[in-house]
């Protein structure tokens, strides 16, 4: 146990003050952020996100906004997925990539308007590149990091917290759609999303100053429904087979490898970045598949917290890139990044301890 | 106190191993790793790099290669600095900044070749913001991440702790010119530089399987001069005037606003990324500038970790973005990102737990 060292260069969240307040014991970085890791009882955040509510500060989740006549094209240019069919207030999850085809985020995109669009990213800096891309393409459009900052509400009974501060409206609305909104003069936007599979929704606060209140607004109209804070859930997200960028992800990946290929619209035009190098990576066959490895139960194991080696007669074929012992399965789990002449239902052998450990390779997700 | 939880996003050093064994107690995070920044004992840590000799893990400085026959254009179209003269074996300290002029890192450029530089890069990512200008631009360079991790020897004894390992001729070495050199199997890039003004080396190694076996190398051969562990340190690089992007700087940061103007020769070629901005804002004059600012001895305060607003006669006119106790000024001191409506002898107040604090500018260095 180390200690995390705090510095300017590492930012605090607008929610800082509310999860200190909440108990908050350790923090993971992202996006030059601090995030909450964990409350000091892993047993009954995990069981609050599965079968209760769970509030999470997520504002790592940056923003890039585009703005400007340009912001279309620059939002297509930046997405190997056909946007000309979203409408305004919705949102579509998209396989950022470089020109060479390698993933190198996957945001949720919101389209505010016709003319501004906020990319909400994973852990990598979008910012720098979308501006780049901008730039050498002179394209009329404004890039930057709005002061917006989501917390997530997640778990069955989110949406009954929602609406009990909102209106029964929430219930209607579609998945990664999303509506401008107020609450006490605390300006946001809510959108039914969130990194995990239990449901619910994030509302992007859009006043960095009024973190504590709306964090207090929400837990206050939670109470009913035992509601407490929480995280993005190491064990329930890789049950559910979600994607964790630069986690599960190297400097090599494509979108193809994990399972993000059904994102990508290949008959897009040309000046899409990345574009023909997905073509071709889609003729040529892409080198790995993304796969579930099970082990034998592990009830004492920690998370994997860097990629092992995965082989098959003796002979390396993957990674295992990340590993939890699922609470629901009782069985040790995780992602297999592996090459495509392994197949689900095949069993192999992943480095442990100076040996191997059998795993059985299946489908994801899990659960 | 919090804990820092590890994540296969953020990735271990080589060193990583060597530095548990010396009793490494924290963490920051940086270019998507984690780099030590104690070993429990600050008071003995501060001197050790004054008086003696002190060996860091800053293998988060990555590396950025640029490699291939338009290598060389690649370097010049991202460094607003002339490198025509710049001679293989010789390194660069570049104000990297994006097309709006604004600095996005603050790397030093090595040219290994003709057609091979790195960059050793701060805290942000410019492998992907290099590629996209490669691209777009359709330049015939790889950019990439090579295998390598500096790691320090810091401190006035330095040179004889690297001339006992590698030989006298490491004393002719001039600042930032560095030398290919092998040692018991271990391949390094040898280098007069480091982020401390106490003078020493960086040992860019090349093999990351060999990193404790560089590291205990070195700890052996500086035995006779009392080496210990460190890293880089917060009141020494203050007291010394060293910028640390991120820290120090924001989102609209210019090379011109914190002391980098030297670095800037805007009569490079158009271009160069950010000449045109720079230009500008050379002719319209920088808002801010980055100036010292000295508080009355506040011996048990901590290192400032936000920044905190500067006023004069109450009204805002710039940020102290980072602050320590001066061990040597037996003073608590930091730098003033500030208005140029002030100067250097004047007296500001200091936003400090609820009230201000005075404050006397001055210029950088303090020491």
């Amino acid at each position: 146990m180390f200690e995390f060292s705090p510095s300017s260069r590492v930012r605090r969240s607008p929610f800082y003050e509310a999860t200190l307040a909440e108990g908050v014991k350790s923090f993971t970085p992202y996006n030059h952020m601090m995030m909450p890791t964990g409350y000091g009882d892993p047993e009954a955040e995990y069981w609050r996100l599965i079968e209760g509510v769970s509030q999470w500060d997520v504002s790592v989740e940056r923003q890039v906004e585009l703005v400007g006549p340009d912001a279309g094209r620059l939002a297509q240019a930046l997405s190997p997925r056909d946007l000309s069919r979203c409408a305004v207030d919705q949102g579509k999850y998209v396989a950022l990539c470089n020109h060479a085809g390698t993933l190198i985020n996957d945001p949720i995109l919101l389209k505010l308007a016709e003319d501004r669009y906020w990319l909400s990213i994973a852990d990598s800096n979008i910012l720098f590149f979308a501006r780049a891309i901008a730039a050498e393409r002179r394209l009329d459009v404004e890039v930057l990091e709005p002061d917006v900052s989501p917390m997530a509400v997640q778990g069955p009974k989110a949406e009954d917290v929602i609406a009990s501060i909102f209106g029964d409206w929430v219930r209607g609305l579609k998945y990664f759609w999303f509506r401008a909104v107020e609450i006490e003069g605390i300006p946001l936007m809510l959108a039914r999303s969130g990194w995990s599979k239990q449901g619910g929704f994030e509302l992007y606060l859009m006043d960095g100053s009024k973190g504590t209140a709306l964090w207090n607004l929400v837990r206050e109209a939670g109470q009913p429904w035992d509601i407490g804070p929480g995280n993005p859930n190491t064990c329930e997200r890789i049950e559910s087979g979600l994607l964790s960028w630069g986690g599960d992800t190297d400097d090599r990946t494509n979108p193809f490898e994990v399972r993000l290929g059904r994102y990508v619209d290949l008959d897009l035009a040309d000046d899409v970045v990345g574009l023909a190098a997905l073509r071709r990576i889609r003729d040529e066959g892409p080198a790995r598949h993304q796969l579930g490895v099970i082990l034998e139960d592990r009830p004492q194991a920690p998370p994997l917290v860097a990629w092992r080696d995965i082989l098959r007669d003796g002979r390396k074929v993957g990674d295992m890139t990340n590993g939890v012992r699922s609470r629901r399965l009782e069985a040790y789990i995780g992602f297999a990044l592996v090459s495509r002449a392994v197949a689900a239902g095949e069993t192999v052998e992943v480095a442990w301890d100076g040996g191997t450990l059998p795993g059985r390779l299946v489908e994801l997700p899990f659960l």
